[in-house]
C-alpha cells in the first residue's frame, strides 16, 4: 500500500452563497488549493455532497464538476454518506492514491443549503435518518440530539452550563477563523438564555447550516515533494457504521461507529489516543461534541463537562478541540464539512493556521459523522518532515 | 497494487418490486452472492444508487444497507455517478481491495424506479444532465438520443432498420435471461412499427427502467481461492468524463469518455480491443449501443449496421454483444445497471451463464455510462485459471 500525502487545502468561506452554483463553489476551492502546488490537472476527483439532488435539482456532480473546473477527462464521482459525505470522499481519495490507480487526486465536498426554504432543507437533511423509523414520525436530528442531551445530563448529573461553555469556546475560536460562518464571540449568559429549539437544546447548542466547498489535494507520499514545498501525511484513516436509527442502540451516549473507526485509525497510525495533539470533531450540536470526544477515547466518559470548565479544550490547552470553531460556530455545510475539518488540520500541521494555530501539533484527528453517527469517518494526519 | 478478483455475483430479477424496499433488494442480491462463498461478513460495501433521494425519500443508503443486511460495522458508502453509479461503485470497490485497506468488499447497485409516477422519474433521471443547459429547456435523455440517432442515420446513410434489428437481437437474448425485465422476443416488423417516443426513436429502441439490485464480491486475487472455488480476475478498470451537455462536444457520435476510459483499461489489461470475447454495453437506446461499440474500438465507426445484419453480435458470432439482452431488453435499473453488466460477465467467464452462455470467453468488457456519456466506467474481466 502506497503511503498518502495531502499537499494542499482550499476552502471557501462558509456563508450564504446565493450568487454561486455548486460547481462554482467547488472550482473556487479547487483553484485555491492548486495555486500552491505544481499541479494543473487532477487524475481523479471525489466530490462529497448530500443535498444537490433535493435542493439544486442536480445529480451527476462528479462529471459536472470535472467539466466546469477544467479537469476533463478525469475520473470524477460524487460520494454520499449524508453529513459525512466529504469524510467518505477523503477515504475514497485515499484508496485511489494508495491503490496505485491514480496519482494526483482531489477529494473534497460542496454543499448549498441556502437555495431553498428551511422546510425543504429539514426534509432533505432528514433523509440521513432511517426515514421509515425516524423522519416519518417527526424525529428530526435536533429532537434526536435533544434525547441524547437529556440522557447525558441525567446520567452525569450536569445542567446545561457545560454545553453552553463549550459553545462559548467554539464561538471564541471561530471569531479568528477567516472561513467561519459565525465569526463572533458570545457570552455564557447569552448561550444559556437563548431560545429552546428542542428542549434542552437551545439556539446556541446548534451548528448553523451553510454553503461552502473545501478540497484537499492528495498524492503518493514519496512523490509529494515533487508537487509541493510542504505537505502532511495521512497516517491513519478508517470508517465504520452503526444502526441508522438511534433507538436500536444499546447505549446512545457511546457512538460505536466512532469508537470502532477511531480504534482502527489509531492502530493504522501506530499511536494511542493520547498522542493526538488537536482534534476537529463533528459537533452538529454541543451534545454530539461531548459524546464524540468520549467515543474517540480522547476524553474519559462523563468527563467532558469538567474539562470544558478547566480549559483543557482551549487552543493552548492539553487537547485543543476545534480550533476552527467546529461545526458549532464555523458552520456546517453538510456534505462539505468533513473536508473543512481535514483542511483545517492540514493548515494546523503545516503551521499555517494563522490565528487558529495551536502550538506545534504532530498529530491531528478529524471525526466526520453521518446523522447520529450511523457512519463515522476518522482521518489522522501527521506532520511530515 | 494488489490484483483483484470477483468471486461471486448476486442478482435479483429486474422488475417492478412494489413489495420490496431498497435495502431489501440489496440484501437479497448480497445474500445470494455470499451463498456460494465462505464469507459471512463484508469489510466494506459500496452501493451504487442514483434516485433514492428523489423517489424513496431516503439518503445515507450505505449505512442503511450495512445495518439492514447484517454487515455492521463495515464501511459502507453510497456512490453516485448517475446511470453509472454501480460502475463507479465497482471502481471504488476495486480501489478498496487494491489499496490493501479492505479485504472482502461488496460492490453493487440498487434502484427503485417504480415507486413513483413517471413524471417524477423523468425529472429524477433528468438530473443526470447538465440541468441548467439541458433539462431546464426540456432536453430529456430520449430527445438527446434522438438527435444522435438522426445524425447517425444521416452520416452513414442508414434508415431505422439496423436499430430495429439490434432491438430484435436484444429481445432474443433477454428471452433466456432469468433476470430480464422483458424476457420475450419481438419481430422486426413489430420493432419498426412501434410508436415514436421522440422521432426517430420508437418504443422498441428504448430500454425499460426497472427495480433491482446486483452485487459483486471482491477480494485480493491471491486470496480468492480461500473464499471461493471459482473466480474471475479484474484485469483492467478505468473511468473518464466528458462535457455533461451533449451540445458542447465536437463529435456527438464519438463518446470520448468511453474512448479514453477503454484505452486506459485495455492498457491496464495488456490487451487490444480485438482480444475482447464478449461485451455488455450501455444501450439505453439502440443508438447509444451503436456509438458505444464504435467508441470502445471493438467496431469500426459506421460499421455497426453492417455487423448487426451479418449476425456478428449474436451469441455465437465473432463479437457477442449483450448476451443478457442488454439494458434494451434485460432492463435498466439505473444506479444498479453497471453491477448487472459485470455480474453477467462474471457468470460468462465462469461458464455459469446458462442459456445466456457464449462459447468459452477469455475476456469480457462492461461499459457503463452516466447520461449521454458524461462519464464512462469500463471493467475488463479475465478468466482465472
Amino acid at each position: 500500500m502506497r503511503k498518502v500525502a495531502i499537499i494542499s487545502a482550499g476552502l471557501t468561506k462558509i456563508s450564504r452563497h446565493w450568487d454561486k452554483s455548486l460547481q462554482q463553489l467547488f472550482a473556487e476551492a479547487l483553484d485555491k488549493a492548486l495555486a500552491s502546488t505544481k499541479i494543473s490537472k487532477a487524475d481523479a476527483i471525489f466530490v462529497g455532497n448530500m443535498c444537490a439532488q433535493d435542493l439544486s435539482r442536480q445529480n451527476n456532480l462528479g462529471a459536472l464538476i470535472a467539466d466546469y473546473s477544467g479537469h476533463l477527462p478525469a475520473t470524477s464521482i460524487r460520494i454520499e454518506a449524508a453529513c459525512a459525505s466529504a469524510g467518505a470522499a477523503i477515504l475514497t481519495g485515499y484508496m485511489a492514491v494508495a491503490s496505485g490507480l491514480y496519482d494526483v487526486v482531489v477529494a473534497g465536498g460542496v454543499e448549498k443549503l441556502s437555495e431553498m426554504n428551511t422546510k425543504y432543507v429539514t426534509e432533505a437533511l432528514g433523509k440521513a435518518s432511517n426515514v421509515e423509523y425516524e423522519l416519518f414520525y417527526g424525529a428530526s436530528f435536533v429532537s434526536l440530539n435533544a434525547l441524547m442531551m437529556k440522557l447525558y445530563m441525567e446520567t452525569y448529573g450536569v445542567d446545561r452550563t457545560p454545553f453552553a461553555e463549550f459553545a462559548v469556546l467554539m464561538h471564541k475560536n471561530a471569531s479568528v477563523n477567516p472561513y467561519a460562518q459565525l465569526p463572533f464571540e458570545i457570552t455564557l449568559d447569552k448561550a444559556l438564555s437563548s431560545e429552546y429549539i428542542a428542549e434542552p437544546i437551545s439556539l446556541y447548542d446548534c451548528a448553523p447550516i451553510g454553503d461552502g466547498a473545501a478540497v484537499l489535494i492528495m498524492c503518493p507520499l514519496e512523490e509529494a515533494r515533487k508537487y509541493a514545498d510542504s505537505f502532511v501525511e495521512v497516517a491513519g484513516i478508517a470508517s465504520a457504521t452503526d444502526t441508522v436509527d438511534l433507538a436500536s442502540r444499546d447505549d446512545i451516549l457511546l457512538l460505536n461507529s466512532t469508537k470502532v473507526a477511531a480504534e482502527k485509525a489509531y492502530k493504522m497510525a501506530k499511536i494511542a489516543p493520547q498522542d493526538i495533539d488537536v482534534v476537529e470533531i463533528h459537533d452538529t450540536f454541543t451534545i454530539m461534541g461531548f459524546v464524540s470526544l468520549e467515543s474517540l477515547g480522547v476524553v474519559e466518559r462523563g468527563k467532558t463537562p469538567k474539562y470544558v470548565k478547566e480549559g483543557v479544550f482551549e487552543k493552548d490547552g492539553d487537547l485543543p478541540v476545534n480550533p476552527s470553531g467546529g461545526l458549532k460556530a464555523s458552520g456546517h455545510p453538510v456534505g462539505a464539512t468533513g473536508a473543512y475539518q481535514v483542511a483545517y488540520l492540514t493548515l494546523q500541521l503545516l503551521d499555517a493556521a494563522g490565528k487558529m494555530q495551536v502550538p506545534s501539533p504532530e498529530y491531528g484527528l478529524a471525526q466526520n459523522l453521518a446523522g447520529t453517527a450511523s457512519g463515522s469517518y476518522i482521518t489522522i494526519l501527521k506532520r511530515a518532515r
